[in-house]
């Protein structure tokens, strides 16, 4: 146990990733009948739509990383365990801010603003907690020998230029929550596409 | 992570499918006690019961069938990670339009049919992000050699022809929902019967 | 696809039945506050916790005896995939029944005994969707050899055996909701113990 | 089936396991809009953050510690099955005491306590039925022959002391819920801590 596989920390790990994309559906509410027609009442629930494809965006964008995160290592310890376990805390509680942007995005004014900031702020803890696993695992040694030591660095620098860019993230929502819905969805992109932020597997070094 | 496996594709995407048909089982409600009796508001439930069934059947039959087409790969790359995704989000967002198609075929009315349409067009979009990730495999060379040139282009053919049929799907929801969750059944069946729609794996044509 | 793995049915079955069993617990609501006393409502809500018990252990029993079937399988064709999707249709739909009783066993009267039914019938559909899938396993020939004939004899005689079982069960809810639901749980005993129902698999027969 | 594999155990349990600490985040309500301000709402929501922090943690560490009880397991029988389900069956129910709490913190008084003494009691059952999981493999000769006499007496005793630390738990939930939830957080780092409560695989033994 001091000692798990990797492959069993996978298989929880991808279940909480799952379910918690899977669960992103529960907010989005059936409108009540009897008002102003389906068809409009559907075109004012945007912002839960919206909602609804960032997060599950972000969630398969954050799986995809951590798969190659894990692909990277040769061993885990009881520490790193616990890290990830702190990572999945913040992945399976993303289905409540985004059902707050959703409701708030909707009534607009001061309550909106504050709903983007702890939308943005859960995704940046996400972020920090990744970062923090990731520099872990360099910094012991449980990385697999096929990483440069520049791919190495290329990596926890990507993690880094993250805490920067979820702070203007959470500047942006204190202007506009759509603007900053905007930002995070930009920022998973920021770290899906290759050459700007993501992370590679070995198989890719051949 | 460029490369990813196809069993971890497989994993990750087996736990949305399996998830999202449980949480099918939420839209039905219990009635409120103290009406015209359990007997008779069960009864008056039909169109959740009606909805779960075809919906539980429509991603039953997708994960048959997304099983076909990966066991045909013989890699994966990254963009048809991001198709898959894609895929993903719509077979997760199932849910909503069966909650809305149960809620509105008990009010009947414009509302009703606005239910149909956007029942339909979430299982057309399905459809297409599931054609798209097939035509992105055939033209990237990711197929594995089991498949004939013949056997390629009849699937490729059976995906071409799900788009006219969604359209016809989309019509009949305008003249009535009940005849829409019918059409949507019977496409369903079109794509799990052996000779009309479905994917086979390499192992059938040994 | 025409010839899936049983390894792969297990999969989306397993994921079927741990989150039909885990999503039993959302029957169980907290008692609104301010009312007589949280230590009162919480005894009043016995039969939301009976109910929990029993489908959680219905659907544990069920998932053992599941893995014993397919564990005799020597292959799986296209007719057992969708007997067994027709299965999971009905281990998913038990989070409804189980919250109906549970809601009506508080209410007494007439809808108290439909509750009931309504669960016995939704416990011997998928025991009868069970028991199909069995005989069609066996008249196909897709059992592999491990089990001798008086054994495959045995575990059919027990499928049988259910229908009149689940049918005293029905008779049994129209007096009471209670005494059904004990029914259903001294039925899930009966599958459970060895020498009485169960299935077993190959290696018990060495 | 009467000697299922681990592997298949582990599954089934890694399921339940995920699936109950993603569906703890259904607990944290949206506040209703419209109230004193999102942000003083949230503010006050800290009962829920708390108890869902608490029991992520105690999931994700009896997790672990479930992984090192069956990687030291050389074969798995029927009873230790239904011993698995019964562990099983309480780490389902957390999600429930859990709202419980954060429900009832928030109103104080008598309930508040009646809460707390519901989630220890929760957590008593849960730890109960793994102390009892593990005696019952060690009395069968389940275990394999990687842990010395030593070890297992050392493991049996960290079951046991967590009887008394529960029962003073629940003392402490009659004085003050979130000292209560301080104490269950307190018992799961306990049992976390390499050197403390915690398993640890064969692997670690070399």
């Amino acid at each position: 146990m001091n000692e798990p596989s990797t492959g069993r920390l996978e298989t929880f790990s991808d279940g909480v990733f799952a379910i918690a994309a899977t669960l992103l559906v529960l907010e989005i509410h059936v409108p009540a009948p009897g008002e102003s027609g389906l068809g409009h009442a559907l075109l004012e629930e945007w912002p839960s739509f919206a909602s609804y494809v960032v997060s599950f965006a972000i969630i398969g964008i954050i799986w995809v990383n951590h798969h190659a995160v894990l692909d990277n290592l040769a061993r885990v310890d009881r520490t790193l365990l616990f890290l990830n376990l702190m990572l999945l805390l913040w992945v399976a509680l993303i289905p409540f801010p985004t059902s707050l942007l959703a409701t708030y995005m909707r009534e607009g004014g001061a309550d909106e603003r504050v709903a983007g900031v702890a939308y943005t702020a859960t995704m940046a803890l996400m972020g920090f907690s990744f970062g923090w696993l990731w520099r872990y695992a360099v910094s012991r040694g449980l990385l697999a020998g096929g990483l440069s030591d520049a791919e190495v660095r290329a990596r926890t620098r990507n993690f880094t230029i993250g805490s920067p860019l979820y702070l203007v993230a959470m500047l942006v929502a204190l202007i506009s929550a759509p603007a900053c819905l905007v930002m995070n969805a930009a920022l998973a992109v920021f770290y899906a596409v290759p050459g700007l932020g993501q992370m590679r597997a070995p198989s890719s070094q051949a």
